[in-house]
């Protein structure tokens, strides 16, 4: 069975874990640790606890318990004390109170919502995303450049603070994999963190495994304003230090309304302009439906995303020419 | 296999379910659904559900899990939003909010904790507890009365504000219980508003089971000042209209540093002033290990109790005689 590796946590994730964990494939997924936003970064704060967000979605994109189990990790309350607060993220601290390490928490929550394939945690030491901008100024914690959305300035740089050293097992993952799925997610958010923790770009560039970068939809308000397929090809490829196998393109409409609603937020579709570059691969991959913001957690960051089952389609074609 | 059912919901009643379930009976528990106080209180008004509190401890008393699940549902959040919620009444919370009805609810948190035996709540309406006090004062809520510590009046009667009616699975339980345990607990927080809920003493009048009462080792202040065991005996058997079978006393010695504690809460060992009865089984049950407060969540709120073990020996020899 070939080995596969998603890496990201957030949207986009969910989305490709979805679709892969349908196929017999070996599925693991590396998690971005470094969330700071939300009620995971108010769980951080007051519970010294490592963030929760990231893992727990990736928990339930890969779970197959019933219904009810993936409905209650979503659970977002509304009210009161919790309000604001996902049931999953506060199981996932919680247990982390009580458990003697993190692979107990992480076999626990397994165990529960019967995931099929491996969650790894980039690292387990607690860190901050940082951005240096262009312009000289620079922003700390995931959350915060998350929000920075009327920057205008390119992020010239992005590190962490302090440095970490990756998860031994999150390494061996990428060293013994056949195909490694990057994005989608946020470039500077959800992927690049990833690559900053030491020992992954290293792993990365070490791996016999072909190496796949799902792009971007649409750009993303101060962070990848008016950022074309190149300009994110780029980017990854300077933080990995290695050259991409594939690049999967959306290719194909995206109804009008999604995109004015995206321009209303200063954002706008990905440009194709990687020609003449025989790893790309163009294909419908766009899930047009009109979803309301909100109405799931899980994929309340973005109305607009890749469709899970034709991305998966697309991914097990390149596993089967590996 | 006899059928035994424990009524409660407090720490007595958790105290009660550990000992029992280490003995080859078919264990129930009829849970009282009025606690308002602390967590549960705040989770009942903010997010409209059902009081998880005294659930919750009867599924860990009764639970097979392995330790940590134990732990985790009795882990109670120190800082921060979450602070002084406890993780399990959060998890009955959110689970009420994604589930169908309330026995999904009872199934699930089942299964996660491998219980041992069957939780029924005693009703599944909503209603508060109301305490009118001999000098004409009416408190409302069982947290306020649970409070109301320096009240020297006793309470003239108990009733729910709205009456309710009660779970039918519970009336059952009790028809074709061999035995059923009241108490230890606190009589008109824990014990007498069970009693309150329509249709459960007229199954208590009518039920072949034999009826046993664990009374308290101390008083309670605010509620059963100078309480002697025919104090207890009366009250109870007022709102049964049914005499009792047994009578556990406790007979031995208790700590003089505990007693001083509690003589400095207004609070005394209840007198054993019950002559010339065969129905009272005297035995040495109380647990004299001296306990720091809060040290646990399940046992905080009383720094005496009954030794488990102890306690069940004598049940299951009162068992083996019917």
């Amino acid at each position: 069975m070939k080995k596969i590796t998603v890496m990201g946590g957030g949207t986009g994730t969910f989305v490709t874990l979805s679709g892969l964990k349908q196929f017999p494939v070996d599925l693991g997924v590396i998690v971005n640790m470094m969330d700071s936003g939300g009620s995971t970064g108010r769980l951080r704060v007051q519970l010294g606890v490592l963030p929760p967000g990231d893992i727990r979605q990736c928990f339930v994109a890969l779970s197959e318990a019933p219904d009810l189990w993936r409905k209650l990790f979503l659970y977002r309350f509304e009210n009161g004390d919790l309000g604001g607060h996902n049931f999953g993220n506060i199981f996932l601290s919680a247990l982390e109170k009580v458990s003697e390490n993190y692979d107990e928490v992480l076999k626990t929550v397994a165990y529960v919502l019967k995931t099929k394939g491996t969650v790894l945690p980039v690292t387990y030491e607690k860190t901050q995303l940082c951005a240096e901008y262009e312009n000289g100024k620079i922003v700390q914690g995931e959350g915060n450049i998350d929000e920075n959305v009327l920057e205008n300035s390119r992020i010239k740089k992005a590190f962490l603070e302090p440095s970490v050293s990756a998860n031994t097992n999150a390494i061996n993952r990428i060293l013994e994999s056949d195909m490694i799925v990057v994005g989608p997610g946020d470039l500077y958010t959800s992927i690049i963190p990833l690559l900053l923790v030491e020992g992954i770009a290293e792993a990365l560039r070490k791996t016999p495994a072909k190496l796949v970068y799902v792009v971007n939809l649409m750009t993303k308000s101060g962070q990848t304003n008016d950022y074309g397929v190149l300009d994110h090809v780029r980017d990854l490829e300077r933080y990995i230090g290695r050259r991409l196998d594939s690049v999967v393109v959306h290719h194909g409409k995206i109804e009008s309304s999604i995109v004015k609603w995206y321009t209303s937020h200063h954002e706008k579709p990905v440009k194709d302009d990687i020609l003449n570059d025989e790893r790309v691969i163009r294909s419908e991959v766009a899930d047009n439906t009109i979803v309301l913001a909100n109405k799931s957690d899980a994929l309340a960051r973005s109305i607009l995303r890749h469709d899970s089952d034709k991305l998966a389609a697309v991914l097990v074609q390149l596993i089967e020419k590996i």
